[in-house]
């Protein structure tokens, strides 16, 4: 036997597991999957409205079609005949820096709010100038597809009837808002910046954002390597400019 | 341009997200993540108790602790400094014939269960001497650990209060019979068993199986790339029979 | 201490490595790279003849432009951020039934050759005839791009030369002759095929045809994922269609 | 058609390729493995000597035993039953800062060797000492299991023998004693501090130092996969530290 190490997450026994401190079958049926998610990753069981808001955003990041580097190297690797499984994990690790690690680098800035609530606004603009003098970019604003994002509306406004539309959200809107000024054109919160600022609402630490980001894809890759393998021919060369939605339209709850 | 290939999986338009036939800013905060995961890759909503089904399956494979492959892989990643969606991804990799495939082989037996209900014992007990007689292994019986597995016990019985405890769970209780008939010993249906029942229940096809397992897995693995990340010398060799845990412990919902 | 289990390739003493029976360090400076990598394969070192057939093959599928799936998935994951060598393995997991993969299913045929040298031609298409009665596909002939590959003609040539161009290549070429009669053209032995023939002359299994392609491409990979990097824009949309070979042209040895 | 993007690596036309200006059937037979391989990630061929000395810095570094963690994921997901190919790319994404990762960070500490030889000394003593004042650890000395690598003796005789033994290594060996002296015990220059003075010697840039090792470790992979495919149950928990060696022992070239 070598030297005993410790870990916090999930204590194995005979007949009996416990996740966190709670016993795993007695979460099952009772909390929403997206709930033991943040317990398993935070520590600690989400408020009843933290849950809701957490799931929304994981919900809001379920798919984005086949354009994205994730579904690209997915599909590409479930057409060359690697196992379904292996090509949803070549998708998630494409997620980086550039692809969803903006969720990480905007909770870092928003982290910077400060504590005086009447001070966001010019805080913000001092950001932004500082920013732009040093030549860095502001991770969390602007989208090549989307200048209003629908996704962005509703997590803003669902935080907002939750109680969690707080001190991130302003900041990440006041940056947003110093920014569009710098430009002299209107550079909106995406949907990442919307994402990294909820987090920092529900106290999530900034290296974990872009993995929140990671759970929540799988879904979309699932679905996407799925139908590579079940409807094109392997080998095939993928190119995401010819493609064509052709799946169900208007669908209502 | 090249020839037009189809998706049926999201439509992406400016300021608008359709998953499959939905719009995707409609599904937050209305339907919970494991729902609109269950969306995407069925291509249907869950009715509302498939739903709450199909998250007890997600939330009952959340994690296992530092053994299984998977975290093994994943924290050895972590610990020779690759980023941990780089590490989670290879955690998620090693799901495969014998570490959540056996979700995967469950699924293509219990879908032979005989039409007819009344046949259903003697169906089972052919299977299972036909198997031994090829000696073919029968997946989703027994565990290294658990005898009396608490997540089985409860998924089984949350499907039976759902309505959702059919055919195939009744198959898959009557092949553990036959099978420990045979072997003159108890072999439980175990985890993989009972998602395997409860997933062809759903309607779910076979190659996917494994695949919700990685998905639910995810949570877990981002815990402990996390904590390896967080709390650990890089490089250090990680024994898993060295380990302890030391987290909380009795917590109540 | 748990039951012992053992290995036959590398034995790890203080100041001392001994892989497959030879000192590592007089191997050094003595044998080439792709000797040593016969060794640590096979379990024994090439004769002469044999290490100079293998290391061309090896040289033979370095690298093969921008398009291949290893090629796409390596530079997309190096768009996105990922670390290098993440972005290389990534590439090499491509490698599969579809994309390599040709090597090992060839080698599987090509070990069929009938032991009678005279009965190759006959035996070569009574097999095409059976296969495309059953409808499966010959891997190892015909190529998207080349009709007379210069990388098959040059392996070919230098195996004859080097004394292993046996019943392998014998029955590799009837095979191309068989299948172009029953298709009315001719679709001759590709690069796959001629490298399956010849890891066949050297009595390598079929399970590794496809890793021998793994070890080659690496340089190819680090070549593009180091291009990718240090020559583009992160997340950049890798269109293959429209590239340009802007390199050296013409050089001699 | 989108923009025009170059690459400079391989021109792909019919029956003919060309890799960093050669025609890649003129190397075939030609140069060794690792002198294309030296070309490919170079962009030029190596002089005679340069290839012998790169050819041997991959040969030293083909396997290491089971240990290392690289090897450990390998086998582990080659336990699991994922393919080949996948087991030995999981391996590789492994290598990271503290797996090979030694290599670049020394190579970036080489490159700073003063122009004019007669302050090396000097130099190494100033940088020994502004590092253990920073507490940054310096990469390339010391080994867990050697104090006299047999690799970094051979390695560092044959770049003297041809000639490359260089400012770079000069620089390497007068850090290691700097550092022996600041330390009070001898920390020699260990594999991957002598891998990154050859490599500084012949020219690469620090940023490949890792994809080299990347390489080199691939035959060794393979092996360990192969081995652990052919000779051991799917899913055994594999201890590092109950393996014995087994193979072959005292062959001799």
């Amino acid at each position: 036997m070598g030297e005993k190490w410790t870990t916090k997450v999930t204590k194995v026994e005979p007949n009996k597991l416990t996740l966190r401190g709670y016993q795993l079958d007695e979460l099952i049926g009772k909390l929403p999957f997206s709930s033991t998610a943040f317990l398993a990753i935070t520590g600690r069981l989400p408020e009843s409205e933290e849950g809701k808001l957490f799931d929304a955003i994981l919900t809001s990041s379920v798919d984005h079609g086949v354009t994205p580097p994730s579904c690209q190297v997915a599909r590409t690797l479930a057409s060359t005949g690697v196992p379904p499984v292996q090509a949803v994990a070549g998708g998630i690790s494409t997620i980086s820096d550039y692809h969803g690690g903006a969720i990480t680098r905007a909770m870092e800035v928003f982290y910077g709010v400060p504590e005086d609530a009447g001070k966001i606004v010019e805080s913000a603009q001092d950001y932004v100038a500082r920013a732009r003098s040093e030549k860095r970019v502001l991770f969390g604003f602007g989208h090549r597809y989307h200048n209003d994002d629908p996704r962005t509306r509703k997590l803003l406004s669902l935080a907002r009837e939750l109680g969690y539309h707080g001190g991130y959200c302003a900041y990440a809107l006041a940056l947003a808002d110093a920014l569009g000024e710098a430009l002299g054109r209107r550079l909106p919160l995406n949907v990442d910046g919307a994402i990294a600022a909820l987090l920092c609402e529900l106290g999530f630490s900034p290296d974990v954002g872009n993995l929140i980001f990671a759970l929540a894809r799988v879904p979309g890759l699932i679905a996407h390597v799925m139908e590579e393998k079940r409807h094109f021919k392997p080998m095939r060369r993928i190119v995401v400019e010819d493609h064509l939605y052709e799946g169900e339209l208007g669908r209502g709850l």
